[in-house]
């Protein structure tokens, strides 16, 4: 038997069938081409779902339970509360893909929480039940899994470390408070980071890099650093001790096995992953434990969340 | 049949017998009178429970268990790895009961853990499964219960959110870290945060008020601006504004149905309540959901812990 994995993401729709190794079987995709009705976006969520099924070689009746992870708040009755960039307001998830699909045991959660669960058992967690996965993207989402189940907390909307002030009356936040983890953390703040230093610093090669790429990214002040360039160096310190200020925090609120970081920049490897465990090393409260939080890269990439999504039958 | 809790302080060992109802039917307790060794340490906690077995009318057989809880880092198998300030590096707590109390169940856990526990059973949780508690003292403690379990990570070492940085690079922490929640919002650092504002302002009634109590102490700022002092008022509006930001981190992580605020500062009622009250809700991440985290003053004062250390064998 199989499960269908369903990310519902603000650009595309991505359907997987996955089987009990985490194994992707076949996927499918199509763009959710925002603004439109919740109808039409499940009918063509049922449409990748059979186009899934179809690249797998797999009928329907092969399988087990359907899981979707969609941005926002879903409550236990699958219902997705609240879901800005979708334009969704009490969408019931749930009922519409079983209107679709068949009568199949369907189960619908937040889509950070569903890569969580992904990393958790098929990427870096190796099946670990205390693990929070956090990336660094546009913003920083987090899933927190304790005893092996997602923590989204007594309104469905917990997990949401991106949103742990870590500057009071600092930058502002998207999310309408000051100082956010994700106003220093995400590829956004770096970039801002980056064209901060950039002005500040009218010599730096940065700007030789920008002129070559077309534009400032996540990378040209890692790219600037490892050409000796002091302001790089400078921003992509600074970037690495607020990312670590917060996985600190998260390691002292809740000392999970592993903290698995993801996101865009994670491609710079152990040139962010290195000085992240050794600043959590130095500042844990947990000086005295022997067993310590590991951070490590998450490994499935954008497979996390339907191949998590697909795991949310079997938790 | 009654549970015997033992709250074992850096000043004093208490213990308790405690009914189902979490009725304290007899209590004791003597000074901890550190620094000495753990052997006679126990010997008196062992004599402690035994006086509150006789204040209580009962005999080791109406006992069905033993909690204790234990300041620092202790590990499944009930060993006080490192606790600072008793000067304990792995103590075998639950074996040592166990030597001097017959052959009970015997469960050892943190002592913030304890409070947490006896306040979401026993206090203002009224028996939440998902409650966190923090306590304003000399640092910030707290207790994290997640379905109905304490969460204190792969090492025994979680829960621990006075130690999540608010202020990145700001004041010194005792743990080492700079900008803690713990260095803002403990009354230590209100009372720091006082004594500046009294520096500052040589007219403040603030120096009046301490002249007739002797001290400054964390009321001082709360009895000024009763008395429509600019400086005292301006004190105690940044220092909830310090508490509320760790509370609102606390809520968008983890969403508890409550968060339970104890320690001496409490005593002000809803003079800290309500304005911490309005903070969460302006601040939240969860601003569309309907439910939404409540923050509470605890209910059972220093009793919290001996409840929570008899309740660790039934949860």
């Amino acid at each position: 038997m199989y499960n269908i994995g369903i990310d519902l993401g603000g650009t595309n729709i991505v359907a997987a069938v996955v089987d009990d190794g985490y194994n992707i079987l076949g996927k499918a995709k199509t763009p959710t081409a925002t603004p439109r009705s919740a109808q039409d976006i499940f009918d063509d969520i049922a449409k990748v779902c059979r186009e899934a099924m179809d690249a797998a070689g797999v009928t329907v009746g092969d399988i087990s339970c359907i899981g979707m992870g969609t941005p926002g708040t879903v409550n236990g009755e699958g219902v997705i509360e609240f879901a800005n960039n979708l334009g969704f307001n009490n969408v019931p998830a749930k009922e519409m893909l079983k209107e679709r699909l068949g009568d199949l045991p369907v189960f619908v959660e937040n889509d950070a929480n569903c890569a969580a669960l992904g990393e958790a058992h098929a990427g870096c967690g190796n099946g670990s039940g205390n693990f929070v996965a956090v990336t660094l993207g546009t913003g920083v989402g987090s899933g927190v899994i304790i005893d092996g189940k997602i923590v989204n907390g007594v309104n469905f909307a917990g997990g949401e470390f991106g949103h742990m002030v870590i500057s009071v009356d600092g930058e502002p936040c998207t999310c309408g408070r000051k100082g956010c983890w994700e106003a220093y953390a995400s590829a956004t703040a770096l970039i801002r980071q980056t064209k901060k230093a950039m002005e500040e610093n009218p010599d730096s090669v940065m700007h030789e890099i920008v002129k070559q790429e077309g534009k400032i990214n996540g990378k040209t002040a890692f790219d600037a650093m490892r050409k000796g360039d002091i302001a790089g160096i400078k921003v992509v310190n600074n970037y690495i001790k607020y990312v670590a200020c917060g996985l600190i925090n998260i390691v002292n609120a809740l000392q999970p096995e592993i903290i698995c970081v993801g996101g865009g920049i994670c491609n710079e490897g152990d040139t962010l992953l290195k000085p992240l465990n050794r600043y959590v090393m130095a500042e844990r409260y947990s000086i005295h434990s022997k067993i310590q939080t590991k951070i490590m890269k998450a490994q499935l990439g954008n497979n996390a969340g339907v191949i998590g999504a697909a795991l949310l039958g079997s938790i």
